[in-house]
């Protein structure tokens, strides 16, 4: 069992990474909070995999809870399903002392962390995370929300929660696809800063992606890395931008396929991302193509896509994917601004990147 | 022009309040955030009285803005009005650093403040109160939220404004019945613990009434009351509790009534309570009647009810009060919680109060 402190003065927590820790997860939860009692969001198919270990969790350490079971998917983070989860957590009772518990991947984590936030103005919040993803990035940082038919993640708050169990078992019910969308963010946390954990990750990835103590090792260091940041800027009112690295890129292949899973998923988009930064730091003379090179290497062996070329559908094309660059919210002023690198391990962020440099580097990649 | 500063650290900002305050209102929030746009909130009835001033205003300064008009009345504090709310304001591409602006009483200004601390984690908010009560009660604070089918204010945020503009000319145009409303909770300030400001009020309450020095004088101190409890506590973790005098009588009666402001409005039932939480001092032991006639004389004297038979309707029996009293959120765990006086100026918080002295003295009420 690795515990890693989010370092954020009063509000600090710890995040718990073992194996089977679902099963301790009452004990945990009345460690931190005791005497209270909760109101479990998660969604269908984790319900139907998961949810009854950690209601007997709960009840066998005296936590009285209920249980709402939203539909998985993206879509469950809207406007709708939010009243829908604070009227749940209303008729519970619940008071601010009281928790929320989010058992679920990012869009459970988001939705769950944001309907805590807002009711009663706060009530305390446990996420148990169940994807990579979620358990490397959306559980750490205190960002919730929703999203709204005028874009993604437009509307939430920031609400840090009071402990995170991420059991790293319960990632062997995930399908091949979603947890190397979510090594991608794993893969991201080496490559902006830690070089060290790259070459880690190069060595043991086939140990990280069958379990055991290299996955609980390579979990910690993420949420190590992704707490270092937001504990420098916990409201993002500065620089969190470095952990965009492959995703300026990457939101604008995910906003060109119109956000259709079965084309492309978001840690699939941050792996081309990623490889394209790379690409794009060589063509400007950054980076040598054989950091570029391992990256991609790497990826791929990892079973996720490096190239525009190998999302399926309709090929994409240049207007369509600057537009998407446009409408990324790291655009500002008319401004590019990008996550470049001079090597692994070495991001930095570029501000007023040349938009002619952009085209042409695109032109290259999609004629390849 | 006076200004009081709400003391929150990094967080602190001004209540400007004077007359005439809105047609400088533009050049005021450029003072505070310079080069932003905005959009404003506001309901049908302000609309129409003071929305054109306030958009020159702004114009003139050089802050382009948006208009947003909502229907007035309570049944505005609503998940449907958030999200349409919050749309708009997205529509305008509100960046963080721009500024959504509440023109309007308390319902906008709670409303508004919640969709401003949810669009993208938190834009800028500026509130331009327009009650009384807004102007010196809700406005204060940085309580910002909704209602649910569940109850009142269940579902919000904490989200601090960058400025107040309290133009006390705006309140001319409010009917008697609202601008007596808003004194209750000025007579409240004096009540709690400052005896000289009470002493002020019996003595200016005319002046106050028509307008003019008095009335800002009167504003400003209560903004400095409520200003130094949330300065206190700002996230009420602890005990906002003294802002409560009149309030449970007064909750309990709003609810009896099914909160039908033909019979009562929320000033009104405070007023009562305030009245019944002096006389109940009394019948305590705790407080002189001759401070409690006082407190009756000047609430009347403002066209405030001081009985709960002063409320049309059908006649309101113990039971029904107890019961709502009973779901008032300052009952904790089965025993009552009053805000209970020495005389004027002398409140405090009495925790485990005798049920049956509640019922004994409501009998003798509503034997009146
Ligand atoms: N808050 C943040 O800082 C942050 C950061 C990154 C991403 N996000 C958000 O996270 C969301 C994506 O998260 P996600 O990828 O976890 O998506 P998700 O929550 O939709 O999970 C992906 C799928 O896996 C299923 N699933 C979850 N756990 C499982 C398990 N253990 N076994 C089998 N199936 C399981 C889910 O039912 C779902 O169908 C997006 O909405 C994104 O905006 C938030
Ligand atoms: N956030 C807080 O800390 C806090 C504190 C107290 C009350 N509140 C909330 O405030 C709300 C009540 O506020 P309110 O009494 O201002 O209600 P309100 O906003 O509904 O205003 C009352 C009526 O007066 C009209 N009006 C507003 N300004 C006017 C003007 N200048 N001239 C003519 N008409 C005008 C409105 O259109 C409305 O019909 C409640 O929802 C209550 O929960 C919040
Ligand atoms: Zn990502
Ligand atoms: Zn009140």
């Amino acid at each position: 069992m690795r515990r890693v402190e989010v370092s954020l003065g009063s509000r600090s927590y710890d995040i718990v990474i073992g194996e089977g820790l679902i099963d301790r997860a009452g004990a945990e939860i009345a460690a931190v909070l005791p005497g209270i009692r909760a109101v479990v969001l998660t969604d269908e198919t984790v319900a139907r995999l998961h949810l009854t270990r950690l209601e007997i969790a709960l009840q066998s350490a005296g936590i009285g809870s209920t249980s709402v079971t939203l539909p998985a998917g993206e879509t469950t983070k809207s406007f709708a399903q939010l009243e829908r989860a604070v009227d749940a957590i209303l008729e519970a009772r619940l008071e601010r002392g009281d928790a929320v518990i989010a058992l679920g991947g990012g869009v459970i984590g988001d939705l769950a962390g944001f309907a805590s936030a807002i009711v009663k103005r706060g009530t305390n919040f446990v996420q148990i995370p169940t994807t990579l993803l979620a358990q490397v990035d959306s559980s750490v940082g205190g960002k919730t929300g929703i999203n709204t038919p005028r874009g993604k993640n437009l509307v939430g708050a920031f609400h840090q929660p009071s402990l995170v169990l991420s059991d790293i078992a319960l990632l062997d019910t995930l399908s091949p696809r979603e947890f190397a969308a979510g090594y991608a963010e794993v893969v991201k946390y080496g490559l902006i800063d830690r070089p060290d954990f790259f070459d880690f990750l190069e060595r043991r990835r086939e140990a990280i992606f069958a379990g055991g103590p290299e996955r609980a090792e390579a979990i910690a260091i993420s949420c190590q890395a992704k707490a270092a940041v937001v504990a420098a800027d916990e409201a993002e009112h500065g620089d969190r931008a470095l952990l965009n690295l492959g995703h300026t890129f990457g939101h604008a292949l995910e906003r060109a396929v119109g956000y259709d899973p079965a084309r492309l998923v978001h840690g699939e988009g941050v792996a081309i991302g990623m490889a394209l930064a790379h690409r794009f730091s060589v063509r400007m003379g950054l980076a040598t193509g054989q950091d570029a090179g391992r990256v991609a290497a790497h990826l791929q062996a990892a079973g996720l896509p490096t190239e525009i070329a190998a999302i399926p559908g309709p090929a994409l094309d240049r207007p369509t994917l600057m537009e998407a660059i446009a409408q990324d919210k790291k655009v500002s002023r008319g401004r590019l601004t990008f996550i470049l690198t001079h090597g692994i391990g070495r991001a930095f962020v570029a501000r007023d990147v040349d938009r002619a440099d952009v085209e042409r580097f695109l032109d290259e990649e999609l004629a390849k």
